[in-house]
């Protein structure tokens, strides 16, 4: 029997730290010892998130007073910017320490990115270096071998997956990709902010982060990678009156001799065989409803009316493949597990 | 190692055979080896529920396709009425067969009740006798030996289960019993009317079925037996712009000498250690939010302003506890399998 | 022709505010001069409600800056408590001014239930004698002839009108009043709080307040006077995933003699020609979608199972007939117009 | 004082014939005259629409019933295909009769288009010459003098106003436009299929008619005439969980020295004046919901991060401006009424 892995999580208070218990508690190689909240220190999960009443957990501490001798691995759930002076203490301390950590921190690999993106230069260059783009389906065996992941953003990774495939076998022109990606609420997190509340966000929608979302870096990285050679794509994000999913379409066009069908296939090929990602039938339109809770992501490929263009439309939960979900196969493969371990659960519906 | 038990849902084209699908695919023990649904037959559960695409399972076939030998056990979830005689038929070709039926049918166990509140003879009525009414936590032992058990409704299990311990410990007055109780619209089915789509239904809310809901003949039945008297519950459900949960607001009155906090006290001994019921602190008002997805109740007592009253509030969600998980918590006590199998899954919360 | 009345709002910046800018704009008789909003002070409306955006209206100020010479009548939504000391202070500088109070501060004619419900002394006791309760319904001649009027809460009027004609004709028993309100999530305000985000709200339900609602007291003052001797109402408010919206399910016990049906032909009596009060056919349920957005009340009245008691159900918009609406009809009634001058409009359905 | 227009509406018990009333109900020079509703033939319109309860409306009747000597102007608010043939009787009894059509049958002038996208040729050919196309902003003088108004269609009206003025002023590449439309439930009808059911549409977002919707025709034909030369559009359309609200995120092409600036003042030049069209400053996003209910348009245009492209986002209330609003605006112009006349209200906010 595999022996439990220790774990902690930095940031347990808010939605990706509640959906991380969430499933590390149905993960049969997982111990969770600690878990951090410092605006809730004290209080008991089940009194932050009463889905836990009456579960067995450590209650909230500070990050102070975290005992690192006895924690292998940490989720690290905190906002972005401060996460990289944290990470850095923490492995300063215990350099053994495996880290999979949920802010944008780590993702850009390129530090003159990330100063243009988050506005300061980094703090933490060399960890930086070092760190592994942990969505997985592309980056799998660097991952297994990583001591600090970072996984990616929600948007990223609904929309990378689809894309990279069509861009490394040459089949869609790199600079005219168009993407919507709609999202849930509970990707703005759990902070009280007036345009938040229920009645400002329900009933209607609207764009955020037009022209210069973050994650759009994180696009430029991996279509780069993928492509060869600078990509250029136009992403404008929603905010969708629902609580989870991600929702991107994604209008490309075609190369020279590439089908919509073509697409679709070398999509079918690439993601062959995957666990969580399900390239639907073509023509198929996937819905955001079809993955809600699970780690999933289905994709669809439908041609465009005519012959230049398709439409690739890629959807999966937020929480789950989009940070917590993806963070926990990330674990299983740093630590050595199935890559699906705790992560069965499927989707919840209606 | 336990021998699987092999399974057909009938009915597997609704949200209640969804439901089953989703927690039975996560069972150990199970093995699903038939699904019907008469008007989608030789379709694929991935094409009729999408959440399922790529998953090794039967395809959809009528009931008459039905290979009853195959089968060991049948969840029943099919509609009111026309479920006694496909039972019937079932057991008179294969009387070991167990059954466990989601439908109205043998829930009641007066024949003169059944045909007041569904305005017909009851067409099995032995097996109405010999039917096991499926409330686990308050009829666990009856249920272990059946071979026929009634789940119970969704609305009867929510509001059954917190004022059973009251009635038997004569702690609140049986003629007084006030009762909202608001459901989600996925209790409502899947069938294709008006006043269930989206535009009719979001942004407001409404009752239904006032003064005359069928599962007030369950509360009725229950509550006279807890109560050694006929007990009188005025019943009004409510729909709520919401996919899942059913929430109870049931005012009640006190008899002599018993406080709300007594009422507390009964309720946590009554449900002390149970798996799937949890009494919150006395005073905390439960949210439906915190079930969503689970099998679980939360329960919570309320002090009115004056002496005389309190406020018991239970909530569940109307397709796990209030259907489908449940009727998996009587396929375990009826196999034999540890009670909590394949539904330990926490709530998707948010 | 009228001569335009010169309004002001305090507190423009919240819903309510919001909702008497939609109706006073459409109003023939007012000239809105002035616009307060202590923490958005000097921005345009537009910017803060862009529904408005490109209207002519007054920048936001703070109440510091209000010119009182110019204004006929202050609308004021203000919160609980600092009102009684503003609106003082107003009619120290002009005793002239007519003020319709959208909080509660002048809601309890009795200082003592004040003090009870509130915790501390009222510190306008001679504008509290004064005030008259805004119910246009129950109390038009007195309001009329006021100079300030305590608009009422929206949990209150939808529970007030349905019984205080059965109380007055002695046809319900008045210490057996149960009621559950479930309000739409615009009642709660704009302000940024955790408990009030979508993801926190969306796909559940809560009550809250139980057993202790502020709101209470209006039912016990209004009932009491109905019913010439004490009343006792059991009042659970709740939380539905929705704007606007007020729900009451009330359920009461019959008088020796009474029944459902004169319950619904004395509230039909009652509010005969009332243009806002549509009492539905006997057993006809109300929906709350079929207000929404209007100054209606829609009221049903349908029989329990037994014959001694009967479920009454009032619905209304909590922001129009539970709150700017009313408050407009109240400012007719004071200023002589027509009583349904700007808010002739429907309800906004789907 | 003007003359009252006798007014019918064929179709009225769908939800753009309720919105009809909602708006006629409140327009000075209208009086409804008849109804029609074959499957809902004899029923008053409160029992249709519980909203107009109480108020003074013809019944429904079938439209053989229909006394086309009474009626001046009719809206025909019947499904695509069938209604060619009921406008060429109507004309053909009474060549007087005004009309303004809501479906989508004399949309196209093209009969060549209007066969390709609908699938037959079409059944009035001469009246479809003669039809004017209602997009109001762009067409008014030829919709004054109309005796047939085709409303545009919902997306259409949403895209389309955007974009005119920049294809016009030649700013924008007219190959290079690529539109995600996102509406809510309202514009799919009141018809009962499973696929509008609330439980299949909350809480999740999906495509729909990608590649081939039919408003895509309406798009190629005001494009087309606006650029002087065929432009190509793809255009995806996608269900959210509102009621109301469609919401067109645009991406286009700059041509060679045109900037987002330039076409933020195009834009801003185009509608000056207009009183149901708000060009938002440059660079603020629009949010669905402050149209919701209204007649109002609001646009924003953002730069993307490079200089070659830019976001223009449109929203409105798809059974206002997008439906029934529109066509009172029609009527107002058909009629000689000032054009906003009916057409006042703000919107419902929250």
């Amino acid at each position: 029997m595999t022996e439990p892995v220790n774990v902690a999580i930095l940031g347990a208070s808010g939605y990706t730290g509640a959906e991380l218990i969430r499933l590390l508690l149905r993960h049969p190689h997982v111990r969770i010892v600690a878990l951090t909240a410092d605006r809730k220190a004290d209080q008991a999960v089940g009194d932050v998130f009463a889905q836990f009443a009456g579960v067995d957990l450590p209650r909230l501490t500070t990050i102070g007073e975290l005992e690192i001798d006895a924690v292998d691995l940490v989720f690290c759930a905190l906002p972005h910017g401060t996460t990289q002076q944290v990470i850095a203490d923490l492995i300063g301390r215990k350099p053994s320490l495996k880290i999979v950590d949920l802010s944008a921190d780590f993702r850009l690999a390129d530090p003159a990115a990330y100063e243009e993106w988050y506005g300061h230069p980094h703090q933490a260059l060399e960890l930086q270096q070092e760190a592994a783009f942990g969505l997985v389906e592309l980056n799998r065996e660097a991952i297994r071998s990583a001591r600090l992941v970072a996984n990616p953003g929600c948007h990223s990774t609904t929309s990378i997956l689809p894309i990279v495939p069509l861009l490394r076998e040459r089949l869609i022109h790199p600079d005219q990709i168009v993407i919507t990606s709609a999202t849930g609420m509970s990707g703005a997190g759990r902070g009280a902010k007036e345009e938040m509340l229920f009645s400002e966000v329900s009933e209607g929608v609207h764009a955020y982060g037009v022209g210069r979302h973050r994650h759009t870096a994180e696009l430029d990285q991996e279509y780069e990678k993928a492509a060869g050679r600078a990509a250029r794509a136009t992403f404008t994000p929603m905010l969708l009156p629902m609580n989870r999913g991600i929702y991107a379409t994604i209008t490309v066009t075609l190369e020279a001799g590439a089908t919509a069908e073509a697409l679709h296939a070398a999509l079918a090929t690439a993601y062959w065989g995957e666990p969580f990602v399900q390239v639907l039938p073509f023509g198929k339109v996937p819905h955001s409803r079809h993955v809600r809770g699970s780690n999933n992501v289905q994709i669809g490929v439908i041609a465009d009316r005519g012959p230049d263009r398709a439409i690739v439309i890629s959807t999966l939960d937020n929480l789950v493949k989009g940070a917590s979900g993806q963070a926990v196969q990330n674990m299983n493969l740093v630590c050595g597990f199935d890559e699906t371990e705790g992560l069965g659960q499927f989707a919840l519906f209606p």
